[in-house]
């Protein structure tokens, strides 16, 4: 593991590691914030999954996640999105290959080689940074942003007992029927829409929920509102009695303008589920 | 108006008075809270409608609601829900007639003659309380429990420009396809489904909306949450992009228990969109 960087951020450090990944094949990047008691013992981390075209780069400096995490005695993670390199498969779209990983393990041609962000993001990197740095394997909570609300949501569902809480910033929630989501599924996984199901919160929660709770903010005026279907989650959610609050907020967007209004209330969410842990 | 009763409370004064209404044809009931600041002038006023077998006295004596309504110098009104007494028709199942208004104009007997919660609660009541009380007309807010939550939400989305705001604990969500409210309906409006319209929240969102913020409040163990519909509600408002707050709470059930848990909450939330009204 190599060190990019490392600044001194909210009494704690914001850092950037580049490793080999077997997961992917390849080299990958991603951002860390440690808050300042990290230097005195292990510390409870939240994954921040970031959205398309995003880099480990976007949240680490627009999310305004650390003050907050600081201030919780919380690290916070900020993975890459995809693959990145010579060799590593890309699309002319903003939404198909680099920067738009979607979260999964490509099976298809020409994606199979490298993404593998599925693995990635629930194997790989988790083996390196509790190995490496001082984070409490048995204090984790997760979060994203559009496809990275996508990739938190679906991981949480799919790894019962790992994560304390989840929530996540305008998620896309079913993309099994949305164009953000279809495409992808299609180009990763193949034609055969059974392999796509479990990367479907919706049908996530319709089929399993999670145990433990769970916050989702979306913009009432998202451009993108159309394509996250907020509301196939909101009534799978319900009708499961899944512990949850959606909160669509009023005249809010898609950017990171949006993400930032709301990271204080995210990061102190997460951090009474993971200080009751 | 007679006065029944008056109790100095958390520096203010919880009234119960008894009227002559024109729109139920007799004596109607109903709970008042005023806020030590109404002594000086006019205060804004929240309504709280009751659920089914409830009195005017229910929530004022359980639902804690006074003690955060003076800390917000707020008054509150608890109306009865059903007209009552000598003449007024009523059935011998707990969730029709008597105690089970259920907030419409019936149309069909027995119950047309008397049962015109309706018109009760959105005219003539107001008509008799700004009149009486110091309360101020331009800041109101609605909320209600159960069958009241249903017409909280219905009278909300109704009467736009009247209510800064909207909450409900555990509201029937979807009358028109639940046995809470398939049944009432058809007993006070009639068999023509096009009248049951009006009075369910889930249409209505799907088809007007609120211009306001809405919070509701559901407990995942609500032993009547198969009645109550919140999926589809949930799913409406997400669609819709209503502004709104929607939480399952983990572990509450339908009582005054989960009510008063959340009370705090709720009138905060109503002091925040009266205050800015």
């Amino acid at each position: 593991m190599e060190t990019i960087s490392e600044n001194k951020a909210f009494g704690g450090t914001q850092g950037v590691y580049k490793h080999r990944s077997d997961a992917t094949g390849g080299d990958m990047t991603f951002g860390l914030f440690l808050p300042g008691e990290a230097a005195d013992g292990p510390v409870p981390v939240l994954w921040y999954l970031s959205g398309l075209t995003c880099t480990h780069e976007n949240a680490m400096s627009k999310a305004g996640a650390q003050g907050w995490a600081a201030e919780q005695g919380i690290a916070v993670i900020f993975p890459d999105t995809s693959p990145r390199g010579e060799g590593v498969a890309d699309d002319e779209a903003y939404d198909l290959g680099q920067g738009a990983g979607f979260y999964v393990n490509a099976t298809e041609s020409p994606w199979a080689p490298h993404f593998k962000m599925w693995d990635y993001i629930t194997e790989d990197l988790p083996d390196l940074v509790f190995k490496t740095f001082a984070l409490e394997r048995d204090r984790q909570a997760i979060t994203g942003h559009s496809m990275g609300g996508h990739g938190a949501l679906t991981i949480a569902m799919q790894h019962p007992d790992r994560f304390a809480s989840v929530s996540a910033f305008a998620p896309i929630c079913n993309p099994t029927d949305s164009d953000w989501g279809r495409k992808q599924l299609g180009a990763y996984l193949g034609a055969d829409e059974s392999k796509w199901a479990p990367h479907d919160a919706t049908l996530l929660m319709r089929d399993k929920g999670f145990d433990g709770p769970m916050l989702i903010d979306t913009g009432t005026d998202d451009q993108f509102g159309d394509l996250l279907k907020t509301e196939a989650l909101a009534h799978a959610a319900a009708l499961r009695r899944q512990e949850i609050q959606l909160r669509m907020q009023p005249g809010y967007d898609h950017s990171y303008f949006f993400v930032s209004s709301f990271m204080e209330d995210h990061i102190t969410f997460h951090a009474e589920a993971l200080y009751s842990a």
